[in-house]
Parts: C-alpha cells; sequence; structure tokens
C-alpha cells in the first residue's frame, strides 16, 4: 500500500495567517497534548508515523510548498512536485507515475488518496488500510472512504449507496453522488444512509495508469513532468471519480472535520489566546491567533476572532469567516511573511519615498547550517546588521567570519551569500527600486561551489 | 481676559493609540470639514482662533506634552511647563504665577481654565467671554459653565442652582455640587435644573494669588516652580472649589461632550476607517482607527472599535470601551509609538535574545531643521541607515554629510548627533543591553554648540 497526501494550494480563508506561500496546513495553532504547538500536517504525520503508515506515504505539492513541508516533517518524507497548480486529477496521475517509474511500484499496488490535513481521531488510519480489503472484496475500481454524517451539512459532498453493507469489511458500493445540497435534501440524504466524501480513496496503480494511456499520455515520471502542461485542469471527482461505473465504500463512524475556516479552526485550538494578547472577562468563546509582536486585546465580546500577523488584522465574527474569502481578495497580498527551506523573514516595514525609492525593512533567521545562494542586484543596496548568531559570508569573492553586532553594506552589483553557522538572524534594509524576485540575480546555489568561487576569487584578488 | 487650557497626562482609554507620551487630545481622528485629519488640540485651538481667544490663551502642561503642542499648534504658542504633574490646583497655581510674573498680568484680570479638548460647537466659546460679566455681576470668586445635561449621566458631576437665573448674564449662584450620581438621583437633579460640571471655569487673578499666599507659597513663577514640590496634588475642584461659599455659574445649552473612551470618541468620527482597512458589508457600527501599515478586515460584526498602533491591537465592543483602563493596567506598555519635537519614531522591532542582548529596530523621522542632541552610550551600538534625505551628522567631532542608502555604525562611547537638512528618515537598529534612556549620556544640546565641539576636535585632530 502506497499513500500520497495531497497538500493543496494557497487559502485565503484563513488570511491572514494564510497566504500565497504559507498555506493553512502548515500554521503552527493545533494544540499537542504536550501543549506545544503544531501544524495540521504535522499532526497528521505523526498520526501516520503511529499507524505505521509514514513510511508508506509521499506528499504531492507545488514547488513553493516543497521546502515548508522539509522543515516540517523532516528533510527524509518524500516530496512529488508538482510542475505547476493544476488540480487534483493532474497531481494523482503524476503521483501515480512516480510511484511506478521511480518507486518501481507494482501495477497492483494500492494506491491511497489523502487530503494533507484531514482532521481525524487516529481510527481514521486504521479503517484506512482496510481501503485495500474492499478493492478486493468488490472488484470496483474505486475504493473511497465515507463518513457519517452528524448533521445536515450543506457545503459538503455525500455519497448514497447502492444497498446494504456486505463483505468482511462491510463496504457498499455507492449508487451515486450529490454534491453541496440544500439542508432539506442533506437531511433525506442522510435518512438514505449517505455519507460524506471526505476526498480519501483507493484505486490499483495500473487502473490509473491507464487512464494515463487512454489519454495518450506518459507514464513514466521526468516524461509526465515535460508534457504537464498537457494535463487537464479538472478534479480527479470530475475527470474519473464521477464516470467510474464500479465505486464501493467504507464506513467511518469517527471524528472527522474540514479545518477550512476560522470557525471551525477555532472549534479544535484549545487556548484563547496564542501569542501575545488578552481577552477580557466580559468576552465568551473567543480566539486570539496573534504572530505580531504587540499585544492584542480583546474586550466585550463573544465569538469573535482575532488574527494577526505581519500581513494583516483579521476581526471576524465566528459564524461569518466563512464569508472572509470574498472580502480577502480585495486586499492587497503582498505577503509579509514568509517560510522556507532556509529559515523565515518577515517584512517590518515598506515605504516608497517621492521619486520612486522603495525601503524594505525585514527581520531574517537563517537556520544553522543553511545559506543563501550567491547571487547580485542590480537596482538595490541591501544593510544587513547581524543581530544574533554567527555565519560566513561571501562578498565579491571575499568570506568574511560575521557576528551579532556587525553591519555589512552590500551596493548594487555586489555578488553576495550568507551561511549560519549557528541559526543567525539580521535586520536587513533594501533601498533601491523593483525590490522584487526580478532583480535577484544567481551565480551559484550550492555552498560548496561558492567556497570555489571564493577561493579562485582569491587567486586572483590578492 | 486671559485663557488657560490644561493638558491633562496620559491616557490609557484610548489605547492603544493613546501612550505615555501621546495622551488622547493629540491624536488626529477628528475630520475637517476639508477632509484633513486633526487632533482635539487642533480643533480647539482653530475654534479659539475664530473667537479671536487664541492671542489670550496659554497651555499648562508636562514637559512630555511641551514638544508635541508646538508641533501640532505651531512653536508660537506659549507653554506653562509644569515641572512634574500635581494634578489641576497645582497646574492652575503654576498658571496664574506665570500670567502675575512673567506676563505682567494685573491681579483684576479675569483668568478663564478650560481643558484643552472639550469637543464643543464654536458658540460655547462666545458664551465663555461672558464669564468675565458674570464675575462683575455675581460678585461670586468663582464663575462656572454649566452644560445642559442631555441625558441622566453616571458619570459626570453636576452643579445644583440655589435660585432662577439673574442679571444680564442669566447667571446663578450654585448651591451645592453632586459628584457621579446614580441615573435616578442625576434625573431628579435634572428636575431641580442642574447642570453638567464641564471644567471650564474663571476667577480673578489675585484670587488664586491669594490662595497660594495663604498657603506660604510664592507668587514668583520661577520661585514656585522651584518650590513646586511642595504644592498639594489634589485638583482644584477638591482644593479651591468645594470649598469656596460664593460661586456663579452661566449654563450653555450647547453641544458638549467629553470624548475620553472609545465609544464616544467614535461617535465624533465620520468616516468608518481611518488608515488601512475595510470593514465588510454585513458590519454596523463599525470603526476601524488603524496606524499600522497592515490592513485591518472586519467581518460579520456590529458596534465594534477596532484600533491598531505600533504598541497593540484593541477589539472592543464599543459600550465595554469605557473598561478598557482596568484591562489596559495588565498590559506591557512599552510605548513603541512617539511623536516629539524634532520628529517620530516607530518601534518595528524588539527582539531579547539569549544572553541577555537586545535589539530594538525602529524607523526615526527628524523633521528639516530638527536635531538629535550630541550624546553616547555605553552599553549599545547603533546601526543608521538612511531612507530619505539630507544631513549632517556628527561623530566623535567629525562632521559628515549622509544622504539617502547610506549607512552608519555608532559603536559604544562614541559621541553622536544629526541634524536634518531636509526631511530625513531613518531605519535604527540598536544592538546591546539597557536599550533605554538611562544609557543616554547627553553632551550637548544645541547645535551651533555642537558644530563648535566639532570645529574644535578637528583642529586637534587632524
Amino acid at each position: 500500500m502506497k499513500l500520497i497526501l495531497l497538500s493543496g494550494g494557497s487559502g485565503k480563508r484563513l488570511w491572514p495567517l494564510s497566504n500565497y506561500s504559507r498555506s493553512k496546513q502548515f500554521l503552527k495553532v493545533l494544540q499537542r497534548a504536550d501543549g506545544q504547538l503544531e501544524s495540521m500536517v504535522q499532526r497528521v504525520w505523526s498520526q501516520l508515523e503511529r499507524a505505521n503508515l509514514a513510511a508508506h506515504a509521499s506528499i504531492a505539492t507545488g514547488k513553493d510548498q516543497a521546502d515548508l513541508i522539509h522543515s516540517q516533517l523532516g528533510s527524509h518524507v518524500p516530496v512529488i512536485v508538482e510542475p505547476e497548480r493544476r488540480d487534483t486529477f493532474a497531481a494523482i496521475a503524476l503521483s501515480a507515475s512516480w510511484l511506478y517509474s521511480v518507486q518501481g511500484a507494482d501495477l497492483a499496488e494500492t494506491v491511497v488518496i489523502l487530503p494533507v490535513d484531514p482532521f481525524v481521531e487516529d481510527p481514521f488510519f486504521e479503517r484506512l488500510k482496510l481501503l485495500e480489503d474492499v478493492l478486493d472484496e468488490s472488484g470496483a475500481e474505486i475504493a473511497l472512504m465515507g463518513v457519517t454524517p452528524t448533521h445536515p451539512a450543506e457545503k459538503y459532498g455525500y455519497m448514497v449507496p447502492a444497498g446494504p453493507a456486505g463483505g468482511k469489511t462491510g463496504y457498499f458500493t455507492v449508487n451515486r453522488f450529490v454534491e453541496k445540497p440544500s439542508a432539506e435534501a442533506a437531511a433525506e440524504l442522510i435518512r438514505q444512509q449517505a455519507l460524506w466524501n471526505c476526498g480519501v480513496f483507493a484505486f490499483r496503480l495500473g487502473f490509473m495508469l491507464r487512464l494515463l494511456e487512454e489519454r495518450g499520455l506518459p507514464v513514466r515520471f521526468d516524461e509526465l513532468v515535460r508534457q504537464y502542461h498537457r494535463l487537464p485542469k479538472v478534479s480527479f471527482d470530475y475527470e474519473v471519480a464521477e464516470k467510474t461505473r464500479h465505486i464501493a465504500a467504507l464506513r467511518y463512524d469517527g471524528y472527522w472535520k474540514d479545518l477550512g475556516t476560522w470557525n471551525t479552526l477555532t472549534e479544535e485550538i484549545r487556548t484563547p489566546v496564542i501569542g501575545k494578547g488578552m481577552v477580557g472577562e466580559d468576552c465568551l468563546n473567543v480566539h486570539v491567533v496573534n504572530e505580531l509582536h504587540i499585544p492584542v486585546v480583546v474586550l466585550g465580546l463573544s465569538n469573535v476572532v482575532v488574527s494577526a500577523s505581519y500581513d494583516g488584522i483579521l476581526v471576524t465574527d465566528k459564524a461569518a469567516s466563512p464569508r472572509l474569502k470574498d472580502l480577502i481578495d480585495r486586499v492587497d497580498d503582498r505577503p509579509m511573511t514568509e517560510e522556507c527551506r532556509w529559515g523565515s523573514y518577515r517584512t517590518l516595514d515598506f515605504q516608497v519615498y517621492p521619486g520612486g525609492r522603495e525601503v524594505l525593512t525585514k527581520r531574517v533567521v537563517i537556520h544553522r547550517g543553511q545559506h543563501f545562494g550567491y547571487h547580485w542586484h542590480a537596482n538595490r543596496t541591501e544593510v544587513w546588521t547581524i543581530l544574533s548568531g554567527e555565519g560566513e559570508m561571501v562578498m565579491d569573492g571575499r568570506m568574511i567570519r560575521v557576528q551579532a553586532g556587525e553591519t555589512y553594506r552590500i551596493p548594487p552589483h555586489t555578488r553576495h551569500a550568507i551561511r549560519a553557522l549557528s541559526e543567525l538572524e539580521m535586520v536587513e534594509v533594501q533601498i533601491g527600486s523593483e525590490l522584487t524576485e526580478e532583480d535577484v540575480h544567481r551565480v551559484a546555489a550550492d555552498w560548496e561551489e561558492i567556497v570555489g568561487l571564493t577561493i579562485a576569487d582569491k587567486g586572483g584578488g590578492y
């Protein structure tokens, strides 16, 4: 059995904590038993480890999330990088080709697809292991996990059984799917024993590869990466599940939840204040999630979420929070906080002066042993003031040992790189114009290679 | 007639916009007819100008507010600086001694005392001019302004008339005062024609000087400044008004309001969003006052104020906002934004590292022609990166011309000063320990003197 976790795109529904580089599954807002905070991805991965499934699992995602996954779960976790975002059918097809041609998996291998962030209890994963048996017993092409509904929700998809459960696993055959029914229709579906579709399903590897072949697409991973743009941009549900005649499903009776909005997410956050803040005694059911260094104070309110990050501040009634997405599309969304493989940064300030000079002030953290690639800028001066830690810096071929309290000025066209010997923090002030990725000209990425260039330069320069 | 405006101490009731250096009367949140924002102090001063009273007015306040008053009203406004805060009796006594011994005012001069921030319409100031006539007609020692109550408020003081109004001015004699009555008692007081005490009153200069003499205190300003610590720390109401037998009062029928809480203040703010932010269409009676560079988004709430500054973020139900003061006493209140005579600064970031190293990052604005005094620090390095403008900087006796894009590093024990030749902005990173005023060692304040020191140093150094 192979597991593929799909790590989806950006979520604006949890703005300002989520932004294009930081999706909701990476937010550290869930409290572990020991009181530490963890992200949804970390929670699921530790559940997979406890169920002895982690060794069989890989994560399919975009380039932008690969670093973050390795930073949160460890660099040993296999990540299948999608060349671009093309919805779930393409991501699953790519994962199948990867299992087949890179991992050498058998065509009869069972592949289980699941979102990277289902909020479930541990028994869910024991149940998930049975999907292989359901495929065996039912002879179905796809075996789904169906969640017993707790209320006639309008926002989920429902699967309706064709008849009573059977076999050793207690599977049933799916008669039809209903997407987002009205509350009355949902109540009627529940009377017909319909279950929620939680996006977890299994198939044989060969089934998916056949779908590729039928579409004239390659089954080899490297070739499919090259032709990835040819894949239709549709969901697996639409492209495959709805057109597949024989689909079986397995009932899951436990806890399952979509933590996609502030409303549902805060139901699972046990502590009222994460970060700096205070909630008045006259408040009821108020949650503060604050990443800023200044305090949040809430007074006289009930059923409210206040969330603050360097991207912005949200104050929302919990029930209204699902409407956030519509509003946030109109907000300027230059992301102010980014986490990446080498560390993280926060934008402290951004100013534009008459004449167009821009100034961007960031606090940057580089993890021990990590480094920036060797690069230069045409239109900006950077000033680095080291706040803590030690590192080695390369400037135009010269290697300098740097430490807390020192300041370095990097004029335009000066090649520079830095590597943290211990966790290193600095304030970076960028002054110039076009302060974007466009004006980052890369010379070398690998530290050994950068050091090599340094020696060569030294030889010539001194 | 002389007017003394009392500019009181810090207000935590409008946190996070007000802090110890920035009291509520200086917040620019009121909208002028032309759409520009102004502070309460600015509004009152322009009303005094329209009433031809500004030329007769002075402002009594603490050292900490003097710069701000000059910056908001102009450097020509006379400010009487209290050596320390000792409540209103001391402030009024000091002002009287200043009028007498510095301005040379006559003992028969009428002195009108008023808060620096009454929120009233222009006719109030025409009415105020009549207080002199009330003193004449009534022969009273103190003439008060009484506001016709609009509702049985519990939070105000009431003055009860002894009989019907008389004289040309329509004054009446005050029988007694009642502080913060219950709602029922207030309703009964209103039936007895009682008026709100709005803190505006007049007396003859000689009356106040006699009170000083009776207490064995000097009437000369410079001497009273020296003995200021001997003055009792009580209110004028308690020390004088309540003990004075003959008090007259004049009724004012117009609009008057105490803008001391978010609740009452936002009633006078016409625009729902000041600063960067957005209020959802599902919101009702919501005000955002945002000084941060990141947006505030409010969704699905009613009767709420969200206020954000570099000091913190407040989210409060409007009716609950008067309770803010109790809660905020428990919040860490290192002020993050300060306005002063030479400009302003904002704390962008503050970090403490293992071993106790502190790092404070600020963006500083120095107004054209203004400067920092010559000083040095024992325990910090400062790094100044000039973002915009031009200036001249002195470092250990050397004068340097500085401009946007440059960086200067100031090690411990290095004397330094800077003067803005045009509006100058910089990022200042302070690295060290004890990053407070305690470690600011002043060498010289006056720029001419600093330049003098420079030349002397040059003579010796080069």
